[in-house]
């Protein structure tokens, strides 16, 4: 089974091709540049290198959320409409699991954690162990302060990684909160920089096992999983709460 | 400072675009095709993608070896011509220290393995602290034999993780020879399968720390490191040895 897997969920931007959970090719930015400039070009290339045309992939993978509510839709979109021109279906994957999956092989524990502003992170909890990526009972996609991420974090097997786009901001915070010592002493680590970010090699092996579990859809039936309302709609909710 | 970097040295090419040792684009892939068809696209597609000039660069890196003699000078060769037309230096770093890179971030030792063929492997041996990759005193890039590399395990930090495309071959002749009991328990480990071949992203790490040191080199001083004489040059020597 060959796949296209595509990554937009935060600043950096990924496609990857992979053939039963084998990457054959993977095409990775990290610059402040639009998706909808960056994706589609990047996939084109992708596969005239690997010589496999859009007609000959089994099913496409993206992350459905959480993420940049822009860089989602953008990402999804792309999907939707090349699984919709191939007739093939689509695997939707948790953001955070992807990031989870880029630790794979550690021991210990991934907290992948997404900066979702307002004083909140999108948060997923796994344990890594014998080369698994395993979702904590407690551990769902979920917004939530730093506070409560803390909580959590007391309840996992340590070392605990922090990885993705929200790892720092929650590395720093951990930091001012525990006394004494760095959060190193407490078991808490930063996961290598290079494998800190959103990347479509990783979406792909978590859509693999979703495929094998049967969980591919048609793209009509792909929704995004915001986690969050939109800034927009919060606040015309909060307007409206005010007037009535 | 902004450089490129370039890595051929097996099946998989790749190549990154970095700035100060962060990785701002990566393309890979891993399918059996000819560099010489595959890397330069890729770096054009890579550099288009983030917006970058060749002129901008302010050096190229490159994997020196060991590996594949072929894919080694075409990859050498590409960064020569940009380097050269640019008028910007060069860094050459081994193959099996960018390959122990991908394990930056692990804890325990990382034994770097290529398939040399003819009954040997190339090896080199790293040690991994605290998000460090630092050689052993007897880990030099060197071809030796399988029994020679099972010696070497002995003296290193446990867990020691097999990386390189000659990971698996040692894991599986390893398995043979240790009795009783899986490599595993002998505290022997395959690297995950997402960080077990070269990437152009560590080449571009282990170049920084080489450009820090000042290991830059004009483009016509960068020359590979095969460390064994190419088969023709073997056989040839051979036959004169045998008709001396």
């Amino acid at each position: 089974m060959k796949y296209l897997a595509l990554e937009g969920s935060a600043v950096a931007a990924s496609c990857a091709l992979l053939e039963d959970g084998r990457v054959l090719g993977e095409f990775f930015v990290n610059i402040p540049q639009t998706h909808s400039q960056t994706l589609l070009p990047m996939v084109e290339g992708l596969l005239r290198t690997c010589g496999t045309a859009p007609a000959a992939l089994d099913f496409f993978a993206v992350t459905r959320g959480p993420g940049s509510f822009t860089g989602l839709r953008i990402a999804m979109a792309a999907v939707k409409g090349m699984a919709m021109a191939a007739g093939k279906p689509c695997v939707g994957v948790s953001t955070l699991e992807a990031l989870a999956r880029n630790l794979t092989g550690f021991a210990g524990s991934a907290a992948a954690v997404m900066d979702a502003r307002c004083g909140q992170v999108y948060a997923g909890l796994f344990a890594l162990k014998e080369g698994r990526v395993a979702r904590y009972p407690f551990g769902e996609d979920a917004a939530i302060t730093i506070e409560e991420l803390r909580e959590q974090l007391d309840r996992m097997e340590k070392p605990v990684f922090l990885v993705g786009d929200g790892a720092r901001l929650c590395y720093n915070r951990l930091s001012e909160g525990l006394a004494p010592g760095a959060p190193e002493e407490h078991g808490i680590r930063l996961a290598p920089p290079h494998l800190l970010y959103q990347r479509a090699a990783a979406v792909g092996a978590a859509a693999w096992d979703a495929w094998e579990r049967g969980e591919a859809v048609e793209a009509g039936a792909l929704v995004p999983a915001y986690l969050r309302l939109p800034q927009a709609e919060r606040e015309l909710k909060r307007k409206q709460a005010a007037q009535g």
